[in-house]
Formats: structure tokens, sequence, C-alpha cells
């Protein structure tokens, strides 16, 4: 599987009359070796990779990377790096502009052997990343599994009176009964909390009709979910409802319009002129959704101001919200697979037309 | 608080002529404003601050943030940012170049109005940081309670039998129950397994006899500890005590040189040679120690190749090990204050000559 994906990205830069590529950045390295570690290099040339780590993952590397030579460092990569660079023939290697600090280049250029150019070629993994194989595809629909089982443990276990850190303890519960990690810290957010978008979980007490918004994402070997769900205790009020309603529609809205071709700022316009209807349009200030995989945000963006378009394999998650200020928010989100003709909703199962009702 | 650290900031690059000076990274901005964000940048100039936020903090960021302005931001930040700047007299505004991307540096700068020059000025946070005033070792001291007080407990309640996962478990009801978070995926490794520095967690079951190495940090408000202790289930082995006894010298003799002025190499030079006299420095295969505070690892590393001093102030670890290749690892890590004559040692509490029996 790496070996296939090593030799996709070498076509890559090859094209582009690169001798080899530097890879840098974590999520780019498990991509390519289905190896997690932090800190290390991975060097592409021609005809094999080079695994560049310090004695914290060497030993694991070697042990896990079939193919692929392990340098153990005792120096800093760069210097490292240029010295077994100085004793061969490359002459041109590519970079992502994006994964070097400005500090960190200047640093690698000043150890680089005379005559070797580091040139940039950015976005080469992201755009291979973008669309999941079926071994990704795998990975992503069982954190899912897990995350919709979640939420339906949510529905049996919370009660009024709980607070939102109570919420949290039941989900740390579940993540360790299934030997799960979360993918980012769940937003577990009430009433008035709901209404920030990135609200840090407090002790505030949910009491009967409080809205609660869980935001939460499992992670399967690097690869992560995505979900938000509004769970209502008891009755939910008229007000709310129509909200939930509006979002609800903005996000069918939205999925009616994804397939292969599309300009993504089309499906963000579709959820936003579906919630204008309702005159709620200005509420939803985030755009639509972004694409998840080895990293929660990676591309694409579903926004406006993108003039990309949706490629079938790509997962998007499809989140509309509206965030009433010092009233309540209503986020729904689900994950996607763009198709050719359409989209399957990895998450359709959970999907209603109601929040989740609590006694 | 922050408002002095923002003047001491502003004392640092007004200096070197700069106008005002642009900070990106997160933990930077926390320690000046104490307020924690993602992908929010503070502009602090001669007179004033500018919190450049999104939708998701913004409400949070104006109730926090008391003397420094917020701008919520519907575009990206660099356009944010580049057409307030467009408004001011703002000529030379200064940048840690570790903190931009090759990739983001060339982006800012293509928005940037004319005749405003963007100055590279490193470090100067960094250096701000390096040292703790007392507000700050206060969060790191309750950190670090808590951490000895994790470290207690597990004495309590582990046994032979357990599965390194079910030691995770332990210390997550452990954390639940303080409301603390880990400040890192704790290290909790057994047998051979302790011979990798940065082991992921198994189910490895837990024997007589067996080492399990425990290397955790809790947070509070952003700050962290780091500590790493031995457990032995039973009688431990003798060649297991005199590699124990041996680390724990080293460690010793590290702190007994730590104080104003030395340079961390020798610090550093003074573990490896009490481990020489065991022939066993080959095995220490990291550095001795970095600093701590709102990362996990900050300056000074405690380092032979760093050309560095210690001061007064600085919270670093002390963290010699040695690791037996298929046999077994050994590392224990305090934190220490640096003071004028010597240091503290933070967890002094925990420190002993023994791993930690247990029945």
């Amino acid at each position: 599987m790496s070996y296939t994906r090593i030799q996709k990205f070498r076509r890559c830069f090859s094209k582009r009359n690169l001798d080899a590529y530097l890879v840098v950045h974590d999520a780019d390295i498990r991509y390519l070796t289905g190896f997690h570690a932090q800190e290390s290099w991975l060097l592409v040339d021609c005809a094999r990779a080079y695994f560049f780590t310090d004695s914290r993952y060497a030993q694991e590397a070697r042990k896990h990377l079939k193919g692929i030579t392990v340098k153990e460092s005792r120096q800093p990569l760069r210097k490292e790096l240029c010295q077994w660079i100085a004793g061969r023939s490359l002459k041109r290697i590519g970079f992502d502009e994006r994964h070097f600090s400005v500090f960190a280049l200047k640093e690698l250029k000043a150890y680089m052997p005379k005559g070797v150019r580091l040139i940039a070629m950015n976005g080469v993994l992201e755009r291979l990343r973008i669309l999941k194989d079926p071994g990704e595809l795998a990975e992503i629909k069982h954190a899912l599994a897990l995350n919709i089982k979640a939420y339906q443990y949510l529905r049996r276990v919370l009660h009024p009176g709980m607070r939102e850190r109570d919420v949290l303890a039941k989900l740390s519960d579940f993540s360790r009964k299934h030997n799960i990690e979360f993918a980012f810290n769940p937003i577990i957010a009430s009433g008035p909390n709901s209404t920030f978008p990135h609200a840090q979980i407090t002790d505030r007490r949910i009491l009967a009709k409080d809205i609660l918004l869980v935001d939460m994402g499992m992670e399967i070997n690097g690869y992560k979910s995505d979900l938000t769900r509004i769970f209502v205790f008891g009755t939910i009020a008229p007000s709310v409802e129509r909200v939930y309603r509006a979002v609800y529609e903005a996000q069918q809205e939205a999925l009616k319009g994804i397939k292969d071709g599309v300009l993504v700022s089309a499906v963000d316009e579709a959820a936003r002129k579906s919630l204008k209807k309702q005159g709620l349009e200005k509420h939803f200030t985030h755009s639509l959704g972004h694409g998840v995989g080895l990293e929660i945000h990676e591309p694409p963006r579903l926004s406006v101001k993108s003039p990309e378009r949706l490629q079938a394999g790509m997962v998007v998650t499809v989140e509309p919200g509206v965030y009433l200020k010092n009233k309540f928010g209503i986020r729904i989100e689900d994950m996607v697979l763009v198709t050719d003709h359409g989209c399957e909703v990895l998450s359709q199962s959970l999907l209603s037309s109601h929040p989740f009702l609590l006694k």
C-alpha cells in the first residue's frame, strides 16, 4: 500500500524534473509510510526512500518500515541529511513551502552541499491525499462507526442536571471502553455556550429544554471522523425547532448539490441560500465544511471563496450552523464521500430532521 | 499581568526600531494575552495590541481580552491585517521566522501595503518566555502537584497482570476526577517496551519483576508538567537495580551542577560522565532535558551541543535514561527551577534512589 503511494508520489515530482523530494510534514510521512513519528523526515529519490529520525523513533521505525532505509541521527536532521546528500548525485530536491518555516529553510540551505538546489513544489502530497483510497476509506468509516456509536451511547446515558464536564466523562468512558482516541478535544456546549462555534467545556449544568451541542471525532490509525449533533432534554422549544429545521434543510440542500466536478463554492452557496429563506444566513458565520483524513482539517475547504471543484474520492464534512447570540447555536455536521454522480453520506444512520430528544 | 508582558515585549522590539510586531504562534499569544485560540494573530504596536481572529473565537476573545482590540475577520487574516495596516503609519513590522512558513510569509508579503517592511527578529518571545514569572511558576507547580498525586495514586492501584492500557485507564480516571488534562499522551511502557523512549501504549500485560516506565504530564491553564517514574512489581532484579542506581546517580550529578550561569552542555556532560563510570553512557541516547512552560518542549535544551547558559528563573526537566536493547529502559525525569546558587527540584517529594516497588 505505502509502496504504491510512494511510487505515485515519485511520478508526480519526477515529472517536474526533480531528483528527490524532502517530506517533513508528519501526516504526509504517515500517508507515505504508514509510520507515525514526529520531527522525522522522509527523502524519496528516484529509486528509494530514506527515513531520517533520532533515537526516539529509530528502533520502532526499523521494525515497521519495509523497503525504506532508516537513518538514525544523533545530530540535527538537516546536518545528517546534508552530509548524506553530499555523497550522492542529487541536484534538484523538491520541498513544500507550507511545511518549512522561513527559519528552517534558511538553516537547511546553509548546510546543503554546493550545487544542490531546493525547489519549491507545493501541494504535491496534499493533492494525492485529497482523494481517499479504499484502505483510507475503511479507516475513516471505522472511526465514523465508533463516532456514531458514541452518539447512540450518549442518547442512553445523558440526563438533565448533568454538567458539560460530566458529558465529557461519559464520552471518555466510551472511548476507553472501545480503546479508541478522540480525533480532537470534543466540543460540548450547552445553552448559550452553544453559540460559540469552538466553545470550551464548562461546569454548566444542562437543564430541561437546553440545547446541548456535541462536536466530536474519533481516530483510527491516524484517520479521523468529525460529526456534530444536537441534543435537547424534554420538549423542544418552537424557536429552537424552527432553527434546527432550517439548518437541517440547509444541509440537505448542500448534500443535493455534491458530486464530482461541482464547485465547492456552489455547495456552500446552496446551504447559505437555504438559510436565507428563513432570514438566518447572517448567523451562519463559518464555511460549510472541510476535508477530513489524516488531519482533522485538510483540503478541500467548502467555502464560497474557494475556486476548487469537488472530485469523486474526496471525504468532506457538511456542517451548516446558525448561532443566535446569547441564545443558542445549532450545527449539524456529517461526513460524506463525493462520488461521480452524487455523494454517500457516511454518517447516514444518524441523519434526522430532529435533534436527539432526551427524557 | 498580561499587560506587563506586552510592555516588556514592546520594549524588546522597539529597541530594534520596529513600529510593531506580528505574533502568530499560539503559545506566544497565550503568554502575552492569557487567551488561548488557534489560527489567530496578535499585532502589538507602540501603543496598543490588536487580536485578529475569526468568528470561532471573536466572542470569547472580546469577553476575555481587556485592553486589547479584537478584530473579527471574515476573510483570511493576512488580508484583514494588511487592509488594516494600510490605514496606519506602520513601516517596520517584526516577525519570527520560525513561526511563518515560507508559503505564509510570501502570501502575507503579497498583501502588504507598499512601503511596509516585514523584518525578521527571531526569538524575542522565546527569550521572554524562557524565564518564568511567579504567576507562571504557580501554574507549573500546580500542574506538578497533580502529577505527583497521580504517581501516588498509581502506587496504590497498580497490580501485576494489568495491561499497559489499563494503566492508562487508571490515569484517565485520575485526570477526570481532578478535572485536569494531560499535557501530552502519557508514555506507559513495560518490559522491553520501555527501551523505546517514545513507546506507544500496548495491550502488553505487566508481570512480576517487569519494569513499568510512566512518563506523564499535566496541564493547568496551558502550563505543563513533565515527570517520569519507574515502577517494579514484586522484587527488583539486581541488573535492573544496578541500572536504576546509575541513572539516579547521573541525575544527582546533573542536579548538583545546575545554577545560574552554568553552561547547559556542562550539566548534560555531568550526567553522561556519571553513567560512563558504569559503562552505560552509550545507552543514554537523548539529551538531558528541556525547558517546560506553555509548551512541553521549549528552550533551553540541555544538550552537549548547545552553547547556552542556564539562568535563574528557567524551569527545565532533568531526565537521564539508559535503554538496554531488548531488555529494559530506565529514565528518571524531574523538573527543576534554576536559581542563583543552585536549583529547586520542583518534584522533590518524589525523588528516590529506588523505583516504586509494588506488591
